[in-house]
């Protein structure tokens, strides 16, 4: 990762001046603030700021609720509460900035979440970086053959090198040519807003992306999940050991539910009930499709 | 204003003991935090958090357009550029939460801005309390003869003194009415979701709001604009005064670019231009209906 | 209900007129079209556009899955997939705008609902009609005993009638004092922004209401269910008959998943598995709390 | 522009069949219907369905304001108060799906526009074609010498040549070694979502972009603006097209208020009325600093 010189004092200075505020202040968090926390080869994630912490998403329902809920006298019971039945507002009271540096292509999955706050670095005002992710060897997955949208095995020997080959080569050759279409030596250059047309996919871009922790749990069950393309996944995952050391009793509410939880169909909860009664019951008198019921069977191993 | 001895004594608690931060500080906002503001004759506003400052904003702005801005070493000069130019993702990289008590009928034209996290408290789950707004005598204005939507003179005499007799002679029992539902002495006790609807719109509520500092800007530029009916403009006013201590660079380009300024239509500024040049323009040959051309004179006086 | 014979005139009119159009048509909606359904006891719902139909989701799922979702030949089957796994995105492609009649304190929850377009009768503008919800004796429910938030048993006899009788009177003495106040007659006449405050909750209102198919399922899914009040409710139910006409696969797919499914706790997942293999599990060998567990018992019973 | 013979089929099949609807029909808006309108040297924008007209915004205007706006007996006067003092739900009441194949630096601008609904062509899910934009020689700009965002005059000889050259070159080349590691020939073939990041930002990417009115008129006024980057005002100009066409009294009071007119800060307007009464203003008397006096003086120019 490559933080500049500049880049690094900043942070040092930003960590040594602690100042008082009344504020709800998240000791765990604050044992974050400003860190890059290495994702990929050149990408990173760092907290710039954030508001308020389990407290607040406490306050914020016994506000909602007036004295009624008063006999929760617990807080985690009530935090459980809240995620288990859906009450969406009293996690928005609780906000996160971000500073994350990512390659494009993950950029463009991630943006589609548009309940979020976004400044993007410019690539009409300013010059990119000459930084491209590159996939580590165990990345480098083959098309998985059963699911359009997934990943097989790990590519190996002559068919992995090739590829790295062709990305670093490529990669490098734009940038070069981004560079010599820019230039003003001997000749105009080329606007900038059109000379990264020619960039590709995997070429690094950074932004602050701020967001209410009620969308950024609706972003990592999304994101965080298996099913998730590796390279936004592993943003997600570091963003979620930040949200664990912020908001301890909301994220482990979070995991069982959301993460670690699963939605049944109509259908699926009448088979289970079945099944409890001792029924064996199929996939034809399921009521389910195979696909359907291929994820019951897994779900339920 | 009815802050209870707890709710004033959780206040005094808070403001007691500042704690550490890393984060962005506004020393300004930090003044007026959790002190309820009063509002009307039981309403208040008062913040519970905030996040970000004027360097904030000029720090997103930077992250934007890179080394780019560097030549605009000033951040006055910055910000006012960004709210010249419609940059409005800068400002949204600054939230503020606060806790409002207000009238309902209030509450229902504040509601209509989408753009904000709400926690209101629930009528469904708590009593409310017996808190009507009534209008000072200087507040109790006719209805505008020239505009449907607007106040005419205040008035005086009988009819004020009857205004003000049927407001609290109705608020008082229907309040009584909705204890006597309420009530399970010698009886059941209609349900509180029911009870409640017999109450009037001037009855209080109170939320927590939480917003970034864009969505506020609109929020206050339609709010306390002099078109808004008065009960939402003094709201609008006191978080005007708050905003002003928050973020002093930011809220002076605001008051200079939205509350101060105009927006004239392409005919508008063709006929400014005509009289520069010493043409005589009438609403005739201004291209303006009346009601437009109304405008633009009083605009220019 | 009441529709003014204007209003009726209106409708008829324009059910008598159709027009080519080469857009999606939804044959099941062109019958709702315009036609007012009752709901409550002068509330209504009608139709008054829409967007889209069942097709308008397969092929917005098309054209992000390119041929890639052709192996999925059943458009069924692609529906229920895109519900099973929370693809929101082709169900926002179709729209649906409503023209609502309902009590103020309805209007205020479902308001609550964000992501919509609304317009609602000004009664800053225009003097609002004296019609007032008054629930039917089955409607006239207790406070719940066990749930802060519910309803218990109908009240009967004395009760009843006495709740009745107070909420009819203070309607009516409200509405009187409404137009004493507002009355031009040897007076200046209130303003109508001050005057609509002394209305109770039960008032009606109306308004234009337009959203998409993906939040309109989120919000039937909230207040259809069980839980809800029960005079939001009853317009839930209703705007489910509309949909269930007008995208007939979508609906039912929500059916099955939101309405009938349910969402289980990676504790209750363990809970089932541990119960297929035979073993008796308790609430304290559960790790679920309390009500938690009380929950888990009955879906599955 | 390259749509498929399918593609043409479906689309000579749609325009073939109209159907009979009860709903709001727009004739300017059902000629477009379907029809792909050129955009750059691949792209184009059709559109797909949308919803509503003029008088629905007339329609929804009404309903909120009653009986009031009568005496506005002008649908074109109505339109143009609502655009004057920013009445923007009225808008919100129509709404539009376009199906647009964009480059995806343009695609990158266009999606920062949040409130809209975007179903697009999955690169995870299938191959992208071989199209990618390369500019035309009048579209080849120097960077700008006094904007950092802007472009300054056209490339000429050698340079041209050259930057073209590198362009087409490296699309090639790209495209090539993308379909060298998807291909399953004798090795296990990249997985898709992989393979993807090596192509450059000028590939072409296609989506079902669904928004309302009130938030297109925004998109418009940014994207239509001479100050918009060439790539996506030429679609921005598209639309304005299709739009002048559906809404026409929209439209044109969206160009008068909008597009043309501008808006003055408190010190511009100021100025404005001392200049009006004869006296001679300077930037050094106006209050403003040099940038915002030189835009001050070409408004009035």
């Amino acid at each position: 990762m490559t933080l500049s010189p500049e880049q690094k004092a900043e942070i040092e200075a930003a960590r040594a001046t602690p100042r008082p505020t009344l504020r709800a202040v998240a000791e765990g968090m604050e044992a974050h603030l400003y860190t890059a926390h290495e994702v990929l080869d050149h990408g990173f994630v760092r907290v710039i700021d954030y508001m308020g912490d389990d407290s607040a998403i406490v306050q914020a329902a016994r506000v909602s609720y007036g004295a009624g809920t008063k006999h929760v006298s617990n807080d985690e019971g009530l935090i459980r509460y809240l995620m288990r039945h859906w009450h969406s507002t009293p996690f928005e009271m609780c906000e996160i900035k971000l500073h994350v540096k990512l390659p494009v292509f993950v950029a463009r999955q991630w943006i589609r979440h548009r309940t979020a706050n976004v400044n993007e670095y410019s690539a009409r005002y300013s010059i990119l970086d000459r930084e491209f992710y590159i996939p580590a060897p165990e990345a480098l997955a083959a098309q998985s053959t059963v699911n359009n949208q997934g990943r097989g095995a790990v590519l190996e020997g002559q068919e992995a090198a090739r590829v790295l080959e062709i990305l670093k080569g490529d990669a490098t050759r734009s940038y070069d040519h981004y560079e010599e279409m820019l230039s003003q030596e001997g000749q105009q250059g080329l606007a900038r807003e059109l000379a990264r047309m020619n960039l590709p996919a995997n070429v690094y871009t950074q932004w602050y992306w701020k967001t209410d922790l009620h969308n950024l749990f609706h972003f990592l069950r999304l994101r965080a999940d298996a099913h998730a393309q590796y390279e936004i996944r592993v943003y997600a995952e570091e963003i979620c050991r930040l949200v664990a050391d912020w908001v301890p009793l909301a994220y482990r509410a979070f995991e069982d539910y959301r993460m670690g939880g699963a939605t049944l169909s109509s259908k699926a909860i009448d088979c289970v009930r079945r099944m409890l009664k001792g029924e064996e019951v199929t996939q034809e008198t399921s009521g389910m499709s195979k696909g359907e019921w291929r994820e019951f069977q897994q779900l339920l191993e």
